[in-house]
């Protein structure tokens, strides 16, 4: 990628200087509190601020004001100096999440790390590591230490797997020690399915596909058989105290999201996103970062009901959506049905969205998925920016198009999201031996090129209007 | 594709005997009206009306009434006897279109019919031939005679391809000649760029990527050449009578439609809407059936005023557009691109989508990007029909959900839009030897299925519940 909207990379030795500081005159480690929203509502502009500021074109003043606000999210736990941070909210521009991470059938950090290269190579704003099969820790560290983007987890994951599978072990003790551990190892934002609760499950039963959540199930499962309320519930001020000590942001999971067009906006979805709510304002007590994830399948025409009501109920805090998914009828292509549903949620105010591959309910992605789910994420973040109109956020549109009238492909392909796949397209449909500067391309052939029919027709209007000055336009 | 919404393919045999029937009573072919309009507005309920009202759920009262006030467009020439007829309509599913058809870099009579196969087999509910490379006469006639859906065309091409592309010896008489031609052959509808005006042409002048349709950069050569105004407008009534003669549906031809975001919805763009409108009145006085052709690239804030403007300008006449395409920076994903702009107009009312293959802008499309453009428009469509509560629109998506959440992988594919590509993707991730039909794929693998969890949870509270009777919900 030969553009990019984001200036040219940090000196991130000057984050790790500025942390060094912080933490030295943060006191004890169980004590400290080193969030950005706590240095923000102390008016305090940080680095990060700055950084995020120039990347974004805003002044590191509004940036201040909107972290302390809880409007917007800048990832950077303290303990991930290899990350360059990002803002997230309503205000800056769409940023997109690639999922990554193994699984039981597929496990290789050798891939994950080159998924991971992809991702960002492509666009990725943030990677998650959602591995759930062998060497979670050792993949997540490889995950971390080569990561220029903030990293997020589910610990749930890991937290079963500490205990074989059995969701009967889980408890609150392990949990906090899981989060702990990723939180020290440089996890910027955690998962946590704190608003599935005991009275929600019965919402549930009658739904069409259930709870379609991998953490919303664990811990159903576990209320179902220890008829006890969720302890990420219970425990959620204790999850705050470790998650303030490195400035892990919450991304408070919605495991209760609809998993089919059938049960978007029902009663669950929505009483959970009410509690993630209430938790997003106990989060802000302990100046703990907080975004809110939504869904999922929803049909468009239920879209804007989401967002409404994200925005009432959560005070602010910034929406981080997993499509929407517009239709349930075309798996093997659900990083389109999420492109339709995440553009259209993030024109409204939604601040990030997550890739959906087109693996999606199928199978884990591979590296060649992952690149077009970026590539469609980023295509939906970004028509959103311009739709939002974010200040400056056309501007490669009319540098491409106006390349595109030019007919300098070298610089529409340079200008392009996937200048590869562009060429490739284009010479590929040329004649054997055809310059490919020429000023048409297969689909229309040099006769009917309506550019080039375009570009011709200006110079005899404009030849024209200098013999009779205005004639034309009779 | 074993699912469809569509009852079985009806008897075209009857159709014939209708048609046969029909022109027999209505006079010299140079006098006669055949057209659904003139038939509709009559009180006529046609063979026609009944088949489009038994695929679409509704009565055929409301489909003749929809013909008659110009609301809907029934495709069906009565020389195109091959052709199971659409309806094409705000009140009716939304309809997506294939663009297929030879350039002079690439022109196989064969492969251009292999293309008809696939975009039909995919879903497209009509093809536009719009060849202007050799054998244009060939080309069109093999695709009429083995094509069951409605064709359209593009006459402009074949009447420059006669002059050899010499722009300046078109002419009114010619292009009569073509359209008299086409209608006969079977054509069931056809662009007709008569809104690109002189008056129109400065305000081209200062857009980013000028003029972007063929047909309208062709003619406003001819237009700058013979300082006359466009002959398909001057000569408009001509037009028309040939139309009704073979129920010719006119596709109003958006010639300026914006090539870029910087000029969506600009004053060319708007002057020409304007004319289409006029123009569809006068075609309604010759019961022509009629829709309107819109854009294009707009960014997705500015989408909604094109289907309000269209609607008002234009009297009710069916909208049917290319795309939106929301952003210009994704040269090989142009498919996803107009999927989203796509998906949100026929939201709002747009009656036909036209599909953007991946090689838009780059090259002419194969049979992989015919059947990517069709998947991908489908799913728009799709989407929309249920975003406006189309009735049994959702069934679909409710019985694939459905299967998914009982582990039933067949199923599933079988209601797919692309059965083969979902069971690829699945069956590839899975362990070799492992049993097809296991509760789980590769994306999560065996213990960290939530669909399987949710099961799981479901059965533990049902037993609890019959034990305890509601001691789950507190």
């Amino acid at each position: 990628m030969t553009y990019t909207t984001k200036s040219t990379s940090p000196d991130l030795n000057k984050r790790h200087e500025a942390v060094v500081e912080r933490l030295a005159a943060a006191g004890s480690l169980k004590e400290r509190n080193v969030s950005q929203m706590y240095l923000a509502k102390k008016g305090e502009i940080t680095w990060e601020m700055r950084r995020v500021a120039e990347r974004e074109g805003f002044e590191p003043e509004f940036v201040r004001d909107q972290v302390a606000s809880g409007r917007a999210v800048i990832t950077s736990n303290v303990a991930h100096p290899e990350a360059d941070p990002i803002i997230i909210g309503e205000a800056f521009s769409v940023k997109i999440n690639a999922n990554i991470g193994n699984s039981a059938l597929h496990f290789s950090v050798d891939e994950e790390l080159e998924k991971l290269r992809w991702a960002v190579k492509w666009g990725a704003d943030t990677v998650m590591d959602l591995s759930t099969g062998p060497n979670i820790i050792e993949t997540r560290d490889a995950i971390l230490r080569n990561s220029t983007v903030p990293v997020g987890t589910v610990p749930i994951y890991e937290a079963l797997a500490r205990v074989d599978g059995d969701v009967a072990k889980l408890n609150i003790d392990l949990m906090l020690k899981v989060i702990e551990d990723q939180a020290s190892q440089g996890v910027d934002y955690m998962t946590i399915h704190a608003g599935v609760l005991k009275h929600t499950i019965p919402m549930t039963c009658k739904r069409k596909t259930g709870i379609v959540s991998r953490g919303g199930a664990i811990l159903t499962k576990w209320m179902i058989m220890k008829k006890e309320e969720n302890f990420l519930y219970t425990h959620f001020r204790d999850i705050c105290q470790i998650m303030k000590r490195y400035d892990v942001a919450f991304s408070l999971g919605d495991g209760l999201r609809p998993g089919c067009l059938a049960d978007a906006n029902d009663a669950a979805q929505f009483a959970e996103l009410d509690t993630l709510g209430e938790l997003a304002k106990i989060a802000w007590e302990y100046d703990v970062q907080t975004m809110i994830e939504g869904p999922g399948h929803v049909p468009m025409n239920l879209i804007a009901e989401n967002m409404e009501r994200q925005r009432r109920v959560c005070h602010g805090a910034p929406f981080y959506t997993l499509g929407p998914i517009v239709t349930d009828i075309a798996p093997g292509y659900d990083h389109i049905t999420s492109a339709i549903g995440g553009a259209m949620i993030a024109m409204m105010g939604c601040s990030m969205l997550c890739y959906v591959t087109q693996k999606e309910h199928l199978g884990l992605p591979d590296k060649d998925d992952v690149k077009q789910g970026v590539i469609t994420a980023k295509i939906a973040a970004h028509a959103a920016d311009i739709a939002k109109g974010l200040p400056g956020a056309r501007k490669r549109d009319d540098e491409l198009s106006a390349a595109r009238a030019a007919f300098d492909w070298e610089k529409q392909y340079e200008l392009s999201l996937d200048p590869e796949t562009a060429r490739a397209f284009r010479d590929h449909g040329l004649p054997e031996g055809e310059d490919k500067k020429s000023e048409y391309c297969s689909m229309c052939g040099p006769n009917f090129c309506s550019m080039r029919l375009s570009k011709q027709a200006r110079e005899m209007a404009a030849a024209q209007q200098s013999e009779e000055s205005q004639a034309l336009p009779k």
